[in-house]
């Protein structure tokens, strides 16, 4: 997005003008403010979405064909937030004199020293570890940008972090990995591990990222979380339960079609049949998973190929959507026509929730019959995230159980507001609610 | 330090009797707040500072023989300002609204992914790694306590951390390594490294430190800096410079006798000599540093033997200090007595820094002939250590060498008022100056 400050003249014609130009090279227009007044004209701040740099070229040859208008700047207001980062470090406490200088470091500083060391324990109350958390990632499938390093991923950490921040008053730490070992992998987490209160993995690739979440689960007593795949499988099932009670289904008579078995995939088909879905086929881009499939396999599709696909389906991908209640893409582009939805059941739920563009456009399914048809940028994983590691930090559990999944899902869902299948994760107020029925699902 | 709110008898005698109580457990009496007043009681806060935790029960004990007296709280100060921790970390830009959202994170970052993807250098730009540390510790030597673990060190990371974001807005992240193997401890580092725009070593044991130190410098291309040796040294510079001009004697011309041949001293005394110091002759808990000396030798106290001690002294330690300009003393309480005082040259300066109580107190000294006597609690790393990491941050250098630490220890020099030999730290104004000139000592 860049943001053009224009001095427009000062009649409708000739914002008109603007418009259709940027319009024409494709880019799509955000929000238009006014900045200032000057007796002929108008000074305006335009937002543009841009989908290549070329564009911009584009848009400025553009407007300078339009009499009466003139770019007196473009900011590109998306760099600028991520300037420096979008976090920092504070302190909680006042420092404005030796007193305050001597009770927070040297010479108090050590009385909190003993108290931890005659009781570990105590370093829950006397430290940040309450609080803090790492968020680790090799950058091997950063967004849907793929393995483009921790580095370049390092952005992407950081407004996770800000988020955790702003919504649950964790501090998140972003720990970039530049190595795809397994084994490298895991033992520098166990060895960090103790700087923290939970382990957030973030944008590892699968299937690399089941094998260092079960190692790290088995290694720490302190929270192993992959957002990637159970971030997004608690806020997806949060929108199939409203979506089921909407459309007057039951979980278990319900058969879903599912097309990416990534990280991602993985999860929701898991956490999708533990809430007793009947059930699921699911397609990768080899084909259909099914038990005797012996083409790109791996343990985990193992796993899926005997959980999922009762009828052990093998037929292509456009014949599997048929009858089906549910369609669930976590994939690539355009992978799905308006046929294949209008074939699938009556009122047929649609997630096309590939990141950035989805499976097929929600515009494109509810014309093809969709009863319900969300995104991905609906299904939005901030609704679960920072809840479940608030509520497990709460009560100091040493895991995220699936019950605990399941109940921050329930209450997402519980909480949107007539007419919605989510709330908003802008609300302040819904985190801490979700958090506090996480932490009641902790070995209760 | 304990706070005991106390309701006393509106009369000077009873608060007397109060103070009297307190003084005879051999406690030592803070700040008296009054927090209330009543017709015909006051309500103080006393804050006490105790030297053992019996010394509550003695005080209390005490108090309750005070008639008009009654003890109606006991709070810890010092413990509450370390509830949760002393840090922790915020968004720097607003999240208001969904716009927020898609510049923060997905759509917006990916752009900001694609712009380091293809220019990694600007990931300096894009996010927090220009401001961003790891204070790393394996909890081997944590202030005056020794080796207590990482764990219990933490509030001590955590107060370093403070002081960084307050001082000159630096993420400082607590990194706690539960392994006294150096090269785990290297391994490691290296291996999060990426995640930082420079690594801070604290509370490491001599002899790991040096090797650990020197190992990460030729493995990372960002700044490693252990505080407690090259924090210390800078600090300490600072007061020899402002303390030689006060005395009217020149670098080489001086002698010195330090105390204490850990960490700290061996960065001390690299920095002394690189300052031009005529000569210092070492001592550790097994005597005279020498050349020659077989006795609990290392490669650090090697080359120590090689470039101190020009006379090779073997003399006992009191008589070391005969004739000596300088004493630095960076290792256990009252070691020191005021004859070996006595026995300096006229004026000497006398710097018994053993934390977290000296090798003599100032006052002694000063009575045994010191024209200057500071110790530990006016030599505060907390002058150097923002600062050095704020100008090495600032330029991006790879390293925080000898000319930058010389560079902030004359800033520091100049900027002590009349009267003083070195500036305020809670003054917020002379942190950025010092890291000014640290910028500009980098390969200037």
């Amino acid at each position: 997005m860049k943001t053009l400050r224009c001095r427009i003249e000062d009649n409708p014609g000739t914002m008109g003008e603007v418009c259709s130009a940027i319009g024409r090279t494709g880019a799509n227009l955000g929000a238009i403010n006014l900045v200032g007044l000057e007796p002929r004209h108008q000074v305006r701040d335009i937002s543009v979405y841009l989908n290549d740099r070329k564009q911009l070229d584009a848009i400025l040859a553009g407007l300078k064909s339009v009499s009466g208008a003139e770019v007196l700047q473009v900011r590109d207001e998306i760099m600028e937030i991520h300037r420096r980062g979008s976090i920092e470090m504070h302190s909680r406490v006042p420092i404005r004199n030796q007193t305050d200088m001597r009770m927070l470091y040297t010479p108090g500083v050590a009385q909190v020293c003993d108290e931890i060391q005659a009781n570990p324990l105590s370093a829950w109350e006397w430290t940040g570890l309450c609080d803090r958390i790492a968020i680790v990632t090799n950058g091997t499938a950063i967004l849907g940008l793929g393995d483009i390093g921790p580095l370049a991923g390092l952005p992407v950490m950081e407004g996770k972090a800000a988020l955790l921040a702003e919504f649950v008053q964790i501090s998140g730490v972003p720990i970039l990995l530049e190595t795809k070992d397994v084994d490298t992998f895991v033992e520098t987490v166990v060895r960090i591990a103790p700087s923290f209160g939970a382990i957030q993995l973030e944008d590892v690739a699968a299937p690399s990222c089941f094998e260092i979440e079960d190692r790290l689960k088995e290694s720490l007593d302190i929270p192993v979380f992959h957002d990637d795949q159970h971030g997004t499988a608690t806020v997806v099932l949060a929108v199939l339960i409203n979506a089921l009670k909407k459309t007057g289904r039951k979980a278990k008579d319900c058969s879903a079609v599912m097309l990416g078995a990534g990280a991602a995939g993985f999860a929701v088909t898991n956490m999708l049949l533990d809430y007793g879905l009947g059930d699921i086929v699911l397609y990768d881009s080899t084909g259909p998973i099914y038990r005797g499939r012996t083409e790109k396999m791996n343990p985990y599709k193992e796993k899926l190929a005997n959980a999922t696909n009762k009828k052990n389906q093998r037929c292509p991908l456009a014949e599997a959507f048929k009858g089906k209640d549910i369609f669930i893409g976590l994939s690539r582009p355009n992978m799905v026509s308006q046929a294949m939805i209008r074939s699938m059941s009556r009122n047929p739920i649609v997630m096309p929730l590939g990141n950035p563009v989805g499976e097929i456009t929600t515009d494109e399914a509810l014309a093809a019959g969709a009863a319900i048809a969300v995104d991905g940028r609906d299904v939005n994983n901030a609704l679960a995230f920072p809840a479940l590691f608030r509520g497990a930090l709460d009560v100091r559990a040493t895991d995220i159980t699936v019950q605990m999944k399941v109940a921050a899902a329930q209450k997402i869902a519980a909480l949107a507001p007539e007419g919605h299948l989510l709330p908003d994760p802008l609300d302040r107020n819904i985190h801490r609610q979700i958090a506090q029925v996480v932490a009641g699902a902790w070995r209760s």
